[in-house]
C-alpha cells in the first residue's frame, strides 16, 4: 500500500500570541497533530502554517496531498483566495479535506458547503460527550458507545450546513446544548469530514480517542482518483441522432463550447 | 392564502443578439416563463434582466421575493458578484430558488452547490424524455411517467453536484447519454431546485408539463421563513456549568465574540 | 382545501390496565390527541384502539386514511399481520404514517424500515430539550429554538434506523444521551415521520408544541396520491429495439409475467 | 489482510430447467461468479443454492459471511422465512449483501428496504448502458465513464426503492428507459448493495467491467463488526439526574425492561 500524503495546515495564531494557548501546545496545533498521526506508518506528514509563503501551500504541495486537515479560527480572512481556490479544486478532483473545529468558518469549508456554517457557541470549561451513531464506519473503526472530553468549548445546534451525507457523531454538552459533530459530505470527487472538537485552550489533539478518529477519518478520505471537474465537454452522441440543427452542426466541426451547456 | 412574490431572472442575451433566438421567444424567456406561470392567481411576477440597473435586483426585490427563478448562460461572468452574495443569502434566509437549464453555471448555483456544476452536452436537436421517480412529491403534481420533449439540447452525467437531497426526474437521451434533471437541495433555510430542460432554440417553456412542474416548483420553494444564519452568537448556558474559565468569563462579560467559535 | 382524514391508532392498554397511567389520559393517548389536534378545522379524526375488531381498522377506515398516527408499547406482538400489510401497502401507495415514542418498535414501523429500530431506554423522570434543526421545514412551523419537557422517558442513541431523509430534532437529556427525535423517511409514495416524545406516565400530548407539530407532521404527509407498488408491469419499447429474442417475443404476446423481473 | 468470507447464493432454477439458460451458465449463475470471483486472493468464496438443506445457508455459514451476493427470480417464495430472517440480522449486525438483478423481488431485499420494490420491465435484447455517476467511490474504482451491455433485460423506472444513500450508475436503455442501477444503503450496521444487470439468458456475469464492479461491492461492504442490534438495553443514567419515579427505579431494580422503550 502506497503511503498516503497528509497535510496539515494550522493557521498558527493563537499559539504564537497567548503564552496560555503555548503552554496548551508548544510546537502548534499543527505540530500536535504531526505527532499523533505520526505514529501511523502509512502516513507520510507534512506541516503548513498562515505566516509561511504562499500558507505553506504551494502548488506542488496541494498537488501531491491525499488529504489535507484545516484547523483556522482567528485569521480566516487573511487565507489568500487564490490558495483557497487551488486547494477546492483539489478536494473536488479527489483530494480528502478534514475540517477541524473552528474551521467551520473556514473560506475553504464555507466555500464547499455553500452555507454560511454559522452555529451557537459558549466557553464554559464544560463536558462533552460525543455519540457514536455509526460504529461500523470506517471513521468510527475502534471508537466505542462515546468519546467523553472532561472540558470542551460549546458548539450548539443549529449548525448551518447541508443535509450531511453521513451523520457519524452527535454531541451533548452539560449546558445542554447538542451538535452534529462529526458529519461527511462528498464534494466532486473528493470527501470533506467535518469534526468539532479542538478548542485551542485544551490538549483534546492529545486525546487518543480523538486522534484515533482522525487517523481513520484520512485513510477514508485519502484520494483515490485525479479527475478535474472544471470543464464541460462539449461530445457526440452515442446513438444515432438524425437532424441536428445547422448551429449545432457548425458548432461541433469548429470544436467549440460557445454555444453549448 | 398571501400571494407569492415570484422574480424571474433572465441574462436576456441570446434572445436580444440572435434573431432565431429571438423567434423562439420574441418577449424573451423570462417573458414566456412570465406569461406561463401568470396563469397562476397565486403568483405575483416579476422579472428582471442582465443589463437593467443591479440587473434589476435592488436590495427590495431581492427582499422582497419568496422565489427567484434563474436562467443565464453567456454572460455568467457579467452578473455582479455582490448581487449573487445578497441573493445567496436570502436563499440561506428562506428564499426559493429555481436554477434552469444552463443555469447550472451561474454563480449562484455554483456559490451554493459548492461544486464547480460541470456536466457534458451536445446540441443535436435530439429527443429527452423526463422520468418521474417521485410522483408523490409536490414538485411532481399532475406530472405523469415521463414528459418527452421532441427537440432538446443534451445534457448527460456526470453532473458534478453534491448528491442531490431529493431526485426528483432523471433524462434518457436520444443520443445514449442520462442526466439528474430535475433535483433539490436545502441549503440553509431555502430549498433549491434544478430543473433541466429549457434550451433558448426550443419553445421548451411554453410545455404544459414544464411549466407544471415550474408553477410547483415555485409553491414548493416559496419563502415560509425569514431567518439570517450570518451570525454565530455566544450563548449563556440553559443547565448549570461549574468552572467556567477566566478567559471564557471574560468574553462573556465584555459581550465579545472575539475568542469564540 | 379538502378536509385530511386523521386516524389515531393507540393500543389502549397501559391506560386501561393501570390507574396511574388513566389518571393522566382519562380517556386513553387516543383521546388526548384527538382532544389536541381537534381544533385544527381542516381535519377529519377518527380513533382506532387494538381490542376493537380488526383493531379498528377495517379496510374501509384503512383506505379512507390520509395520515395515520401510531402508538403502540406493550402490545405490539398481538397486532395481527394482515392489518399491518394493508397499513404498510397504503403507505406504499401514499399515505402518512406518523410514528409515535415506543412506536419504535411496532410492526408497522420496523417493517417500513428494514431494520431493528432498537435504542436505549431509562425511566428516570428527567428532563428533555428537543433542537430545531430546521425551522424552515414545514413540521417544525410555529416551534422555536427547541421544545423543553420538564419529564420524559430517555432514548438514547443508537437509534437503529436507517439514515433519515430530513432530521428535524435531536434531543438533549439530562442523564447524559442524545437521540434523533424527528425524523422522516419517503417509503414508496407515502411519508413516514416518527417523532419521540409521548411516553405514558407524562402529559406531553397535551403541551402545546408537541400538539403543534404534530399537526404539521399530518399536513406535510397526508395523502397527495394512490398509486399500488406492488406490481411490476411489463412494458412495451417506446423506441425501436430491433431483434427481440423469441422467449421475449411469447412472453408478450402471452401478456405473462413468468419471464421477467 | 484477513481474507473475505464471499457466499454465492442463487436460487439455480432456471440453468436447471431450461437448456437455454443452462448453455448460457453451464455451473450455474452462482458457479460463473464464483469463477469471475475467484480471481480475487483475498476471497475465500463459497456457494449456496435453493435446492440444498437450509438452501445450503445453516447457521455457521451465515454467521461465518462477510458478504452475501444474492440471485433469485422464480423461486423467491420457495425461501423459507426463517432462513431470511437470520440473514437480516446479520446484515443489521455488519454483514455485506449484494443484491443481483431480479433479486430486487427478493424476501431480503424487500424486507431490508421495507418497500415493494417493483419496476418495468421487458425482455427484447436491448442495449444497456451504465453511466458511472461516482468514480471515485471504491465500488467504482476502475470503472470508466460508462459499461455498455450490447443485450439485457430492461429493468425501467419507476423502481420503488427508499431514497439510496449513495447513487452510483444509472442505465440507459435502447428503448426509451432510465433504471437506477448501481445503489447503495446501510441498513443497521450492514451495507446493502443493489446491482442491476444479469438476467439469466445473457453472459452478463463473465463480462469483466460487471465482474470489477461486484469484486469492488465485495470489498466495500464486507463485515468490519459484529454487533447485534436486537436488543433495547434499560441504561443507568450518565449524569445526575434527581427525582427518578417510584415505577422507573423498581423496574431498575429489577432489571426489567418490561415498561420501558
Amino acid at each position: 500500500m502506497a503511503a498516503i500524503n497528509v497535510t496539515i495546515w494550522n493557521e498558527y495564531l493563537h499559539e504564537v500570541q497567548e503564552s496560555a494557548i503555548r503552554e496548551v501546545y508548544p510546537t502548534g496545533i499543527h505540530g500536535a497533530l504531526a505527532d499523533g498521526l505520526g505514529v501511523n506508518a502509512d502516513f507520510n506528514i507534512r506541516t503548513a502554517t498562515l505566516e509561511e509563503p504562499s500558507h505553506g501551500l504551494p502548488d506542488d504541495v496541494i498537488e501531491s496531498t491525499d488529504v489535507m486537515l484545516w484547523w483556522g479560527h482567528m485569521g480566516h480572512h487573511l487565507v489568500d483566495n487564490k490558495v483557497v481556490e487551488k486547494v477546492r479544486q483539489q478536494v473536488l478532483g479527489g483530494m480528502g479535506l478534514i475540517v477541524l473545529h473552528s474551521g467551520h468558518y473556514s473560506k475553504i469549508f464555507t466555500r464547499l458547503m455553500g452555507t454560511n456554517c454559522s452555529l451557537m457557541w459558549r466557553e464554559a470549561n464544560e463536558k462533552e460527550r460525543l455519540w457514536n451513531l455509526e460504529p461500523s464506519h470506517p471513521i468510527m473503526a475502534g471508537i466505542g458507545q462515546y468519546i467523553e472530553l472532561p472540558a470542551e468549548e460549546m458548539y450548539g445546534e443549529r449548525f448551518d450546513i447541508p443535509t450531511p451525507d453521513e451523520l457519524l457523531m452527535v454531541s451533548w454538552f452539560q449546558g445542554g446544548e447538542v451538535f452534529r459533530s462529526c458529519a461527511t459530505w462528498r464534494r466532486g470527487h473528493g470527501r470533506v469530514v467535518y469534526f468539532r472538537p479542538g478548542h485551542e485552550e485544551y490538549p483534546t489533539y492529545r486525546n487518543p480517542d480523538i486522534l484515533q478518529v482522525l487517523a481513520n477519518a484520512c485513510r477514508w478520505s485519502a484520494r483515490t482518483v485525479n479527475i478535474k471537474t472544471n470543464d464541460s465537454p462539449n461530445v457526440a452522441a452515442l446513438e444515432p441522432v438524425p437532424g441536428a440543427t445547422d448551429r449545432a452542426v457548425k458548432a461541433a466541426q469548429a470544436g467549440s463550447g460557445s454555444v453549448g451547456t
